[in-house]
């Protein structure tokens, strides 16, 4: 089966919106084994609309709309797309009902032309907007189809996961199942790993990479539920052998979630001393529901007396080592440790440039510590592209993989371990600056 | 001048990755007066792609790919547009040494294959790429022209930038300057006030909105830039005129950025104690280069023992009032000034949800404070929609318009002041709190 998706609005040919329906309806497609052939944006104009939908509906099994649905007289898709399927409009009057008490709830009359978003397929169906005022529709004619739903997001992806999904999926005579893998990692090197698992047509498996991490998700079709996901499970043990822990978790928004959910778990707590995260190592745990069972404190220690005054860094050891060193690095977390009463302690202290750096420190040198019990974990960072927002999105990221480790009960790959003790000790926090800066 | 934009990668009809590109090439040519009739995205199939060039070329004056410019047997665009134009492309010695020169250095071995990169159009021109290998090329039959820019988005608006935006200038024998204006407040209500400044030809204005703020694009053409920026001053006033000092400054990022400036411009400091945002106050701030002369401090003060210890938050407080109330931000704010030894310093406390609200304090109530010298002030936030994201973001922007505020030695808006003192005094937080509750 062979799709077009259409976004259909003028303020999409402007510029003045990302169109992100494009991209989550072309996903969801490829899933249900629809391959889609062409992505178009076009503006409300009768005309072009009517000789785009003509040629389309000869190329393909089903065009995707998405937008046009509006109360204005700009907003056409409707009419238009039904005259080129052979169909015509009819006036809902529950539908005209609706959208009278919707209007009513937030404190509104309907205004005449409101009455167009009451209009109905004839010969085709209406499709129900629990989200909005707009309903989508349906068409159909000599096997060919097209789908009309609303152009906000959040809208067109509840009519499409409540009411356009199912139906595609009855006309297979099948379920869809899917399954989501988490995986740490650069994003060349995974999606190189797995690549020929990428290539698979039922289940299917695609790879979408952000930073420091990769989400693959798999899809099969399937008769029943839980055959769906026998065929997910058995293809994603195929993942999990080449990939091993680096996937961190299934089916989750990210990897501050499983962190959360993992410390939960272990009845454990966790804080966090930022330098140049600057905050966004707190942001990203506590923006995951109930992180308050985990989290209490968090320092942004952005000046070197504000290390000292809130985390108990030793000014001479700034001194020693330069603000950007293991040993501080390390006592940052010990002393969040015990400043906060956690159980786990992070710390990140780093270049995140654009100046800043020198010949042995250059922008984007970023050292990281994790405490748990009599132990401190360290880590050296060099992010090579010389970019703010990514070397505190990676600190942040690789912050939150030696958290995980540690809940885990695991000793963090890539990191040199000293006794927390030893934090205060010159000559354990000389050699552990001498070990990083040889590497 | 009519164009069409084109993407062209199998990746974007899988929707593994989201088109920006076509976003951004809009506002840009909507910018330079050219009125974008379509977008379209297409995979590397050449037949379709040839069918598809044929038609677009009668429909448009320009048409502007991206994508499809690598080296391998799918990538046929350039060899696809040729023909379409009546070109045809040959070797470029001078290409091919680049290219060689660029794999060098990064270590590796040019294979056969990347020789098509170095092919160029043998009538039409060849667009340099200085961030990455795949030159560009323009063709051009009979007034009617084709545009190849890389996909990948930073090589594509370098490009853009540096090479086809000033062709396109030079062949309207004019320059183009731009005045961005940032704006605080409510999406709806901004563009409801402006909507008649928006449409014009020249200068044209163009509004996008984000949480919190919108940003206005003031684009004019004119023969020399001083007439640009002149043309682009005196239509920016328009706007001044109508949002007064809801505008709150030009050509930044954010409002972060402006916040920083502005404490840098008085020689201030600001600190925060974060409850419900968790840290993307300092995450903000710090995300803006140099903010290190103006931010020292931060405190995630999400458990209340913390507030106490941290920030010096009295427990009785607390349990008289509510963690989320305005004697607890007051409390938070003085004791954050104090902590810190900062001359500005914000606190918030809410309810981010999705659970924890009940009904005095639905999910959405925050309470903001911001200290200065001796006095705190004191802001309620309601966020209807009871998003976690939502309810955090936009606390942190109203956190940001406070300092902003007190930063320029204004009385925010909105606020109830407090003398710092009276944050210890009983009987002031009790009315106080009355206060906020009976509002």
């Amino acid at each position: 089966m062979t799709a077009e998706i259409i976004s259909v609005g003028t303020e999409l040919l402007l510029g003045n919106i990302l169109n992100t329906n494009a991209q989550y309806l072309s996903r969801e497609l490829a899933a249900l084994g629809i391959t889609v052939q062409r992505q178009s944006t076009i503006g409300d104009n009768h005309d072009r609309l009517a000789d785009w939908v003509k040629d389309a509906k000869q190329r393909c099994d089903l065009l995707v709309f998405t937008g046009g649905l509006g109360p204005t007289a700009d907003d056409l898709t409707k009419e238009t797309v039904a005259a080129c399927y052979g169909d015509s409009l009819v006036f809902d009057p529950e539908e005209w009902e609706k959208i009278t008490r919707y209007f009513a709830a937030s404190g509104r009359a309907t205004a005449p032309n409101n009455r167009k978003q009451a209009m109905v397929p004839a010969r085709g169906q209406k499709i129900p907007n629990r989200h909005g005022t707009a309903p989508g529709a349906w068409f159909e004619q000599e096997g060919r189809c097209a789908v009309l739903m609303p152009g906000v997001p959040r809208e067109m992806k509840a009519m499409w996961e409540e009411e356009v999904r199912p139906r595609l999926l009855a006309r297979q005579n099948s379920t869809l199942h899917s399954l989501t893998l988490r995986v740490l990692g650069g994003e060349s090197d995974i999606e190189y790993r797995v690549r020929p698992l990428l290539e698979n047509a039922d289940p299917t498996a695609a790879i979408y990479c952000k930073t420091g991490e990769c989400e693959i998700r798999i899809t099969a079709r399937a008769a029943t539920d839980a055959e769906g996901q026998e065929k997910c499970r058995a293809y994603a043990k195929k993942f999990y052998n080449i990939l091993g822990d680096a996937v961190y978790d299934e089916d989750v928004a990210g990897l501050e979630e499983t962190v959360v959910r993992t410390l939960k778990e272990q009845g454990l707590t966790i804080a966090a001393a930022e330098s140049c995260t600057g905050g966004l190592i707190a942001q990203r745990l506590t923006a995951v529901p109930g992180s308050s069972e985990v989290f209490g404190y968090g320092f942004v220690t952005y000046w070197a007396e504000a290390k000292t005054r809130l985390v108990g860094v030793d000014p001479a050891v700034i001194d020693r080592y330069n603000v950007v060193s293991a040993p501080v690095a390390a006592q940052m977390a010990a002393g969040t440790l015990e400043a906060s009463g956690a159980d786990i302690a992070l710390s990140v202290t780093g270049i995140a440039g654009p100046t800043g750096g020198d010949e042995v420190r250059p922008v984007g040198t970023v050292y990281l510590g994790a405490a748990r019990g009599d132990t401190v974990y360290l880590k050296k960072l060099h992010v090579s592209r010389p970019d703010r927002a990514l070397v505190r999105a990676r600190s942040a990221q690789a912050a939150l993989e030696l958290a995980l480790r540690l809940a885990q009960g695991k000793i963090p790959a890539g990191t040199r371990a000293l006794p927390r003790a030893a934090c205060r000790d010159d000559q354990a926090l000389a050699e552990l600056d001498a070990a990083f800066l040889s590497e």
